[in-house]
């Protein structure tokens, strides 16, 4: 490792005079934006895009527009103002070369001469809270998406301006928020971290504007230029070898731009590094990942802090398929993604891609696959796999989590598992608590309670042990561990599964989780069986949770409601939001819980064992803000030293509001048993539609040509690798 | 009257022996069907809606359909079992007539063959729990559906059928249920009101079908024949002269079809009764007038007991618009509706709407206009008004009701407002408990929190005085009166207005509300401006609910949260189904909330007097099934006798969660003030981006021509009709 970043390094040195670059090359060449402007007429996306570019950009011409003193957080006058001013620059210095009409350069000009004057003015904002605060923006990262836009503004117009004016706008606008970045808050600028993304980008990107080797140089290999930090790193830090994101798919999404664009810079610039092909195509990978990594409707999977209304349509994924079909060639997987965004950028990529839409044939959906994603840059931190079955509208998607926490929006969630079906979520990450954008709610930044709540183990769908987040809520300590997969398959369309332990999120308990989802013959959705085994030498409360999304339809239990009065659930990490709207003791043999949900019904069907209870919760205690959301939960508890929680979870009939008919709304299930529980084998039998479904897994040997034997209960099975799956006496393979 | 109905019997006695009909003549003559068969080709949507019927009754040839001993209530397998058994039944006959293939008038023949052994032993349902029980089903409603569609079938069959085969039909299906709702429910069957709409409908197409003149009579006339029952008395009786169909517009879906399918049988038969002419057109202006009653996304307006997942893509609206059009002539306004619809009938207007669709350019919208209507069947019982501001997906709307009670599906919601905007629910009426067709929530019908939550006052954004219900919550009283509206405009686009009093929903007070839609120049939303006045001798808690969607975003005061436990609100006329959030002591000039819907910020200004509270609720107390949604309110309370609220509601900014961008989230009110409040006049003066926007209005002279002087607080005003809307000094009209 040591002696690759050497190597480059000399070899950086070696091309570095051949710096002097024609321009603009950093968003794109001058002969790729010919291309663009030719290939107008008759693209009906591109020239859509174009047309609203120009509009937005066109209100301002002769106008003199505001560079304010930053004064305002998020949502305030001197922010939004800030944020519209780099997006017009750009948008305007990409019009300049497309049109060749310099009102443009001279509108991105003047918007420079003014940021030229104010930057060196500029100490901390003095909205600032974070600790790596900004200049012209009360966070640095905010900055950093000001060098991003401004330097492939400059760029655009880099010709147009005088040697003279290149240079007082490169040592007035741009040097001191890179010296700031660079020099000041160097620990930032070198994290392994999103926010160091786009500094690594921007100061990239100025660096490519403005032919300064030393700015790209940092930004490429950190400030030290010896590849410990800087956008190398990042590619190789932040992502695993399968291109999944340390901080999840809403990250992904935002971390996506700068990448991208940076690359792009850097491979018009330094063709030579094959940027774009790093590490088997990294940056291929992420961006496909993030799209399997979405709903129907392109909403991105809300674990981890991430807002729900963020999809694959929003600005930064325009530029990433954009770029990735300029560089990577045609794909259409792609289409329906740039049809729900309606909008291109002006590149190659854009052209060709609403060529593409005009000419071809689009799919209603994103090729939606099982997939599987291992964490950590070297792909040994546990992972996400997402179990699919199903097509289309009916794509049924279970998302089972066992990678590492993701830094500082990870959440306390080891062995959860969301599911979204039809296109709805069924059972949820609540994602973070935040109102982006909204001056009111606390500057829009992250609210309290995603501290307080979401990311506490009990708003997930995983057990919390007696009350307490895993590793105790505490970043640092989740960080140094993770779970472990023991195995999987996702390959059948008839049996998925997957299977993780983790044995260190709590000290004296271990936690081994397995999902199967299985398509039983002749039915239409796949049935989902969750085996959770808790083992510990000393007794327990188990919690777990299932933060289910619609309306309680019936249970097969009475319980107790909370009529006049409401109570919380308990006083700290999390349980303190909860409402507890009523509880049972279970004493049926199984309990069963029926839900609403769109146009299908839900049952989950649990094994019950002497101390069970169940609780309906509703958040909403304790948030004197009215901050989140009233969201329901069906939580199931017991105590016990070693427990196993076998759970089925049924997607069932159908439901057409409309015509007013329902069908198959009751559950199919009407037994669950544990046959064996062992450190050798956990044997489940289901009895559902008045057949036997017995699932067996082996507890220590994951060896996929392992042989095995099982007698006991009545069954007699011999198989081959770590789970056999039987319907009617049938394997399902 | 008497006159009238006379000499409508002697014409109709003198009529009779032309009866010996043709058939089909029900659902459409056999011209009509071989255009609609020679039409198949070329017309995509009738094609697709041919395709689909074909599909759903092929896979029925040659089978055995059970025709099980009535036995489940609705969403159970006999009640769904049957109303797919005439579903089929009627689709099979319209494609024996289309294809001239006779398996499927076997097929219907088979079924009537199993049904007229069948209906003769039938006593009550054993799930019958209503008044008026069914035989077939657990209410005779559901009968009624059943002869309509059964009828409709038998029409079709006809001729296919023997005579002896018709004449053992005609008495074994049909006579014992005609018999049965005209001699044994007589009551029900002579009500005026929705469920006898369809039992005439069903005993006249019946009668149609069969060539039995004295069930078209019945059907007609009432059992009495006399015109004092029947379906022209619904005409008459349900609809008010200009369309107001008295339960709301959710009834006026379910009523429609039975409306148009039998006046249509009619108009084939009769055609010298005129009845689609009948009362200036009266079926055209009942379902124009449900379709302006209806959301963007064609949800009808949820006051009374509606079910919001409504819209008018369903079947009942099919029907009538495809039958509209070829009664009443082409009307493109239909054509966004038939293109959601995605279906058509197979009648000429399915043929010709079809045809109309794949030509023609369609609208994105129903074309939506401010609309008033007068209930009752003489148009004196109140009405409702939708006001409107705004185009296509950026229309406001706002429903004022000051209507009669409604029947057993009214609510007691006198004065009540309900809010749309750019297709959202704003402040919304809940409509009715129920999860139709669900057999596990209370056999799919009505539940309990119906009457004692949904038709409740608080439910409504009107005011409660003394925490009981308007009529104290008694139906048979608040059939008996209505409100006054006092003088109403809405034909500008700048301002329009409705202001309605009523005196007898409380004794002891009196209440007076206007509200006024105001588009103030520059301004891309209407403000509206409510005007309640409260007038009493004695002191009375008054309540003023605002049912908001959204999430709270900021008030201007501070309030109590109940952090770690809940109360509820009261204990009865629906106050005890509602948690205690907050609750503030008021002592700010003006009380602001502001909440966020979609990418909308609206705010709720109030003026505030000494005594006032602010307090925030959610739905769910007392709800030990989960039967209610937790749907939040924010309640302002007074104490006094009389008093005058003054509320501005501000529709304001825009947020766009993909961009991260909120603009103009501030309420821009910063005063309101009431200038005079007395018996002559009420003006009120709100300061509005810097500006006075002043209203006046006078309370006891509502003559449009009458003149007016104001003169106080610095007012010296003169102005003609019973309001005016100063802006900075300018009158706005």
């Amino acid at each position: 490792m040591q002696k690759q970043v050497f190597i480059l390094f000399i070899f950086l040195i070696s091309v570095g005079h051949l710096f002097a670059q024609n321009h603009p090359v950093a968003f794109a060449t001058k002969a790729d934006l010919l291309k663009v402007k030719n290939g107008l007429v008759g693209n009906q996306l591109l020239q859509k895009s174009y047309d609203d570019i120009k509009k937005s950009v066109d209100k301002w011409i002769d106008k003199d527009v505001d560079v304010p003193l930053p004064k305002d957080p998020a949502g305030g006058y001197t922010h939004e103002k800030h944020k519209e001013n780099y997006t017009l620059m750009f948008n305007a210095g990409v019009l300049y070369q497309i049109t060749g009409d310099s009102k443009y350069a001279l509108l991105v000009k003047k918007l420079f001469v003014k940021y030229a004057l104010l930057n060196p003015t500029l100490k901390n904002h003095p909205e600032a809270t974070s600790s790596s605060p900004g200049r012209i923006f009360w966070q640095a990262l905010n900055d950093a998406n000001w060098l991003v836009y401004a330097g492939l503004a400059f760029d655009c117009i880099h010709d147009y301006l005088t040697s003279t004016e290149r240079v007082s706008i490169a040592d007035g606008a741009f040097k001191p928020i890179v010296d700031y970045f660079t020099k000041d808050i160097t620990s930032w600028f070198n994290l392994i971290h999103n926010h160091a993304v786009w500094a690594c980008a921007g100061v990239g990107i100025v660096g490519v504007a403005t032919d300064n080797e030393d700015y790209v140089k940092m930004a490429l290999y950190g400030t030290k230029k010896d590849g410990s930090a800087g956008f190398i790193a990042h590619m190789n830090g932040l992502f695993s070898p399968d291109g999944y994101y340390n901080e999840g798919p809403y990250y992904t999404r935002y971390a996506i731009l700068p990448f991208y664009y940076f690359a792009n810079a850097i491979n018009n610039t330094k063709p030579e590094l094959g940027i774009f092909k790093l590490r088997n195509s990294i940056l291929q990978k992420a961006l496909n990942g993030a799209l399997q990594q979405t709903n129907l409707n392109g909403g991105f999977y809300s674990y981890n802090d991430a807002l729900k209304d963020k999809t694959f349509i929003s600005s930064e994924l325009v530029v990433a398929i954009d770029i990735a079909w300029q560089v990577y060639g045609p794909n259409p997987a792609y289409l329906p993604v740039a049809k729900a965004q309606g909008k291109v950028i002006l590149n190659l990529g854009g052209l060709a891609i609403s060529n593409a839409l005009a000419k071809g044939k689009v799919a209603p959906f994103y090729p939606y696959t099982p997939i599987e994603f291992t964490d950590g840059g070297k792909g040994d931190k546990g992972g996400v796999t997402v179990m699919r079955m199903g097509s289309n509208k009916n794509l049924t998607s279970l998302i089972y989590k066992y990678s590492s926490h993701g830094m500082a929006h990870g959440h306390f969630d080891k062995l959860n598992i969301n599911l979204y079906d039809n296109g709805n979520e069924i059972l949820q990450d609540y994602g973070a608590a935040r109102f982006i954008g909204i001056q009111q709610k606390w500057g829009g930044r992250y609210l309290p309670e995603t501290k307080t709540y979401t990311q506490q183990t009990i708003a997930h769908n995983t057990v919390t042990v007696d009350e307490t987040s895993h590793y105790d809520g505490k970043e640092a300590e989740s960080e140094k561990n993770w779970p472990l997969k023991l195995f999987s398959s996702i390959d059948s369309k008839k049996v998925q599964v997957v299977a993780a332990i983790d044995e260190n999120a709590y000290k004296n308990v271990k936690m081994q989780r397995s999902i199967y989802m299985i398509q039983l013959p002749g039915t239409v959705k796949p049935v989902i069986v969750d085996l959770f085994r808790l083992l510990s030498t000393s007794l327990h409360q188990y919690d777990l949770p299932f933060n289910y999304c619609g309306s309680v339809i019936s249970t097969n239990f009475k319980y107790n409601p909370s009529l006049a009065s409401l109570k919380t659930l308990g006083t700290k990490n999390g349980y303190q939001f909860l409402w507890k709207e009523a509880e049972a003791k279970l004493n049926t043999p199984m309990a069963q819980f029926t839900f609403l949900n769109d146009q299908l019904f839900y049952t989950i069907s649990s094994l019950v064992k002497d101390s069970a209870e169940a609780i309906f919760t509703r958040i909403g205690a304790n948030d004197p803000n009215f901050n989140l959301r009233r969201e329901p939960s069906y939580i199931l508890r017991t105590k016990a030293a070693n427990q196993t929680l076998l759970n089925v979870i049924e997607l069932h009939g159908g439901y057409n509001a409309e015509a007013e008919i329902a069908n198959g709304a009751y559950s199919s299930v009407s037994s669950i048993k544990l046959l064996q529980d062992n450190e050798s084998y956990t044997a489940g039998m289901v009895t559902i539609n008045g057949k036997e479904l017995v699932i067996i897994q082996s507890n220590k040997v994951f060896d996929t040509k392992a042989k095995h034997q099982f007698n006991n209960g009545g069954l007699n099975i011999e198989w081959i690798g770590p789970y056999a799956v039987f319907y009617s006496n049938q394997i399902i393979k």
